[in-house]
């Protein structure tokens, strides 16, 4: 659900990685079509972006190189060659061939500003991001990362159980008398309580040393990202798919009571005083259930058929 | 680093839950005072907040209970022993006691409103949140939900690490003719590659069921939160004491610089046109700085000194 009326370029399915432009350490994620793009940044403090298609960009390229000649897409090309592994973290661009510095405008802006060489001449770029709606930072970081919080929990509790199971099967080796030949392969008996305190207090004075640091979003972290957004969005498409039979039965539903002239039909009817000041509560309760989101995803053939109503 | 002015009233430290208001699922936080509230809520697709004190509380107590003469220690001493239960999600107000509905309101603000009794008479109150800005996001959600990841990505290594060990010294016991009584203890050889692939297939499947679900914020999860924004709090108040240092020592080393009059003044001479022209690039270095955050905080002296000098 793009809900802030984001483009659905694929960008959700990108993982973050740590980029490090102009001395600042940066997350970004990027999406470089035919004449477009789409770029995220954040610095964790703040969530920055940009959409632009062939027009804008077109205008900004003339504005920014007044004697520029070159067709838009030759100018975007040469700039998806040196900006792309900028953005993906593979590679800085070569000294002298290009320089990106990275300024932070009043009004919370973010710009980072090209200067390149195109056919012997000075090409200038500058992307303007914008602080990113809440919206887009829920869908590309909030709600991943507390999947993947979630994922990583269960992991460590799979984890810890096998740990005791091992303890278990060594145990009964040396109930039985088992010795080790080598002495160093002895493990301790792992007891999750005390593990887990000592862990925590060893990792997090580290991990919080870095607290704020984009390096924390390791490659490790970038699969089980990406993992968890694409089954996200598989789950997304099911759904869809689900709402969209629910809503043709429903609809076949309706119609049919509507023909039988039954009690629902009541429900319906509203005098005009109650109309009249029904507005506010008629959209209230529509965005109630669109804000319930997932929760509200599998209601009762009642309760749907009352929403549908709504909009009658 | 409270970026937006938000009040420094320890909600960072407080952990996130999942609650169940009039049928949707949200994750909440809050924070009363004795004539003052800060709550902030998501339901994962968006964040919204309000912040209240003495004087805004008592006008809008008015303005909702036209009737209400109780001074507004007592009307907010009610407010909180209603709503604070439900926002902590301990318990939802019994039945008859008050009633809290939500609604999403146009703008996408969010409107709790409650019903209830005091001294016998009806009492109405409304959180009026708005989006919470992108700042207070990173700060209660991305930031704390980054190192959470990351620290559990570490204890999942660990623990991997842990179960090889424990099958070294299994494999050691077998080798020199151990066996066990009791054959349902054998474990199974642990394959990094293999466990994480089979595990991630079945853990995504289902938390990806409830992608966005509030109730994977569970218990060990509210734990951890609280012991990552603990520690990043002590680290921040050991950096800000370490500031403050540095401040000290290099005030008084560009004291003694300027006395000697040395090649550094050199460096803020300007020319009229170069001024002109000057201060933006001089704004953006600054802002530069603070965008690169924490990664900044620890400059060569000379660097410090720079940019102390941007602001004389």
């Amino acid at each position: 659900m793009e809900t802030t009326g984001a483009p659905n370029d694929g960008l959700l399915q990108h993982p973050w990685r740590p980029v490090a432009i102009d001395g600042c350490q940066l997350l970004a994620k990027s999406c470089f079509g035919e004449t477009r793009y789409h770029i995220l940044l954040t610095d964790l403090h703040c969530v920055w972006e940009e959409t632009m298609h062939s027009a804008a960009i077109q205008s900004r390229a003339q504005e920014l190189n007044k004697r520029l000649q070159a067709p838009v897409k030759a100018f975007f090309s040469h700039l998806c060659e040196v900006v792309r592994p900028c953005l993906s973290g593979s590679r800085q661009p070569p000294e002298g061939e290009a320089n990106i510095s990275v300024m932070r405008l009043d009004g919370g802006n973010l710009s980072l500003r090209l200067k390149s060489k195109l056919a012997g001449l000075p090409l200038h770029w500058e992307f303007r991001c914008t602080p990113a709606p809440v919206t887009v930072v829920c869908l590309h970081l909030v709600q991943p990362l507390l999947s993947m919080s979630h994922t990583l929990q269960q992991e460590v509790e799979q984890l810890e159980g096998l740990l005791v199971s091992k303890d278990a099967e060594i145990q009964d080796y040396k109930e039985n008398g088992a010795t080790l030949s080598r002495a160093r392969l002895q493990t301790e008996i792992f007891e999750r309580h005390t593990y887990r305190g000592s862990f925590l207090a060893k990792t997090l004075a580290v991990v919080c040393s870095d607290h704020h640091s984009v390096k924390n979003f390791g490659v490790d972290l970038q699969e089980l990202y990406t993992a968890v957004v694409a089954h996200g969005s598989m789950r997304k498409r099911k759904l869809s798919e689900q709402d969209e039979l629910v809503t043709t039965v429903v609809d076949a539903t309706t119609s049919s009571d509507a023909d039988r002239g039954e009690a629902d039909s009541e429900q319906n009817q509203t005098s005009p005083v109650a109309e009249a000041g029904d507005h506010i509560v008629r959209t209230a309760t529509t965005q109630q259930l669109a804000t319930c989101g997932l929760a509200e995803r599998a209601p009762s053939k009642a309760k749907k058929k009352k929403a549908v109503g709504l909009f009658r």
